[in-house]
């Protein structure tokens, strides 16, 4: 007899309200997977547009239960899943399926948790920090003693690629428009930050890098930021585009891309084959989980819901608010369960 | 007493009239550079841009004489010029001066001349063939068995790009508006070239993908080509973009780009550095010289004029009728001598 987990569900395209938790069927491991409980599970903005019905999920991927990042407990193994026994700590991406009280994912696309981060904290690496290393390592790479302009430093992304780009030896500036988030950042070590709405922002920036430009943009932002990209990037400078919170057609001078030398990337890890999922996970976790260990890097987790509560985790999302993850924690909710 | 050699020297923006043949000082070559005899300089488009005052000499290169590679024989060497001797013929991009009787060039920029090739062939290929192979094989990182786009294929770097695309196990599709062009290009065994103009054309480079679409596209075209390109670009494929012969200003989708995780690549030779040169010369040298002596490339010469007809072969390449590269000769010209 098959058990039963409590998913959040999209259950029709919309708003936080077409979010609903139900008992669904355990999945059931493959072969080659691993069968997790999942502790933690941290949002991202990938959900509100699949939420909305504008980003299905891949082909593979639990379609109706969102979910692109966990941490959690091995539960059990598929017969030729290595690597990993019951009772590790795990953390990794999917394709979806995440915030749920049980996922399954394949053994290669796992990766142990370290010892002294909390399952928080675990719940907000996988997504966060996979992206911003690919960004800047794989697509953009970064060489040492190179500027990076990190858009939306205060997301998950943003406070990831400002230490990433830091511990490889790259001079991070950051951009946001919350004079909080900003004052926040720079306490945190996290600076320069500035804001892309004062009209002195490209002086600003260019300044920071001594004058001669930026060499690796991470967009976040889309349309509204190229103006300023443009301005900003040095020659042999790289944009590598991985969101587009502020539209997606914008006009470009390619005469300015020739004369910069530039290169502008697109990029998404949630299509990706599984090879390449797993070589990235392989690659990220030799080279850089160590680094948490040593409080080199750490992930921002701004607060926490239990389960329940995702829809007013969505909205909080909505409003922006967040100064890195937002978490959903599995821990037992009695008024939950009883529904 | 300095010796004085015939120039073409563009007297003022303008039209091909403002070209003239004059009188000017021989060049004096630097403890590391070659003085050589020109035999023969090509044209580019860059030259027509550069008569029209919109792409002056970078620093360092003769401001008022044209000329972005030549073939020739080494007159005399600097001091610490190496690899090359008096009488050696050889061939080379610069940043201007090469139609003159005489230039002079760093040693490490300069390549031997295979011994098949005329005086002509081998003005027609350094900067047609040193721009394909970057655009093919460092900007746009061409895998075997990876098809290639080639806008202009009828153009010097579109004949280039063709059977450098072959060679390196790729499959070229070109592109060129003219029946003609394409008639002869398919005669000569560069097919399929396609009518960029025709309706179909998409669905016909698409089809000649197998379907999957192009991994690579080599863009002389810009603005009015993105829609097209959008189009049949496969995912991960790249767009390298090295000349702008319909405008530089284009909507760009960036979400296509991050669905396909395309990348977008800006490039030019001319203003690059002494050692970003000599390295592409080296290793263009290394690996596709000996394909000429093979026959496996061949530079494709249009016509050639003699030097003192300069500006009908700038008015030649204005109306855009050669196919393949337009060559200015040195050899005597008893009436121009006169002058």
């Amino acid at each position: 007899m098959l058990g039963g987990m409590r998913a959040v569900v999209i259950t029709r395209p919309g708003g936080p309200e077409v979010l609903e938790l139900r008992e669904v069927p355990d999945p059931l491991p493959g072969p080659e997977e691993l069968l997790v409980r999942v502790r933690a599970a941290s949002l991202n903005r990938a959900d509100l547009l699949q939420r909305r019905g504008l980003y299905p999920a891949p082909p593979g991927a639990p379609a109706e239960i969102p979910g692109l990042e966990f941490a959690g407990e091995v539960e059990a193994c598929g017969p030729r899943a290595t690597g990993h026994a019951p009772g590790d700590r795990v953390m990794g991406i999917l394709g979806g399926g995440g915030q749920a009280e049980k996922l399954v994912l394949h053994h290669r696309t796992c990766m142990p948790v370290p010892r002294s981060l909390t399952w928080e904290q675990a719940a907000a690496i996988p997504e966060a920090f996979l992206t911003a290393y690919d960004a800047l390592h794989v697509q953009g790479r970064l060489a040492a003693d190179e500027s990076v302009l990190v858009q939306a430093a205060g997301s998950g992304v943003g406070t990831a690629a400002f230490q990433l780009a830091r511990a490889g030896g790259g001079s991070p500036i950051g951009l946001t428009r919350t004079a909080e988030k900003r004052r926040r950042l720079e306490e945190a070590g996290l600076r320069p930050v500035f804001d892309p709405d004062d009209p002195s922002a490209p002086d600003r920036v260019i300044r920071a890098t001594g004058g001669r430009g930026v060499d690796l943009i991470l967009d976040l932002v889309g349309a509204a930021a190229w103006p300023l990209h443009a301005r900003v990037l040095a020659e042999r400078g790289r944009i590598v585009v991985i969101g587009l919170l502020s539209g997606s057609r914008c006009e470009i001078d390619l005469g300015l891309l020739m004369k910069k030398r530039a290169t502008l990337v697109g990029s998404v890890l949630r299509s990706r084959s599984l090879d390449e999922k797993a070589a990235l996970t392989r690659e990220f976790a030799e080279r850089m989980l160590p680094l948490f260990s040593r409080g080199t890097l750490s992930p921002w987790v701004h607060c926490s819901f239990p389960l329940h509560r995702v829809r007013d985790a969505h909205a909080l999302m909505e409003r922006n608010e967040n100064l890195g993850k937002i978490v959903l924690t599995m821990e037992d909710d009695p008024a939950a369960e009883g529904r």
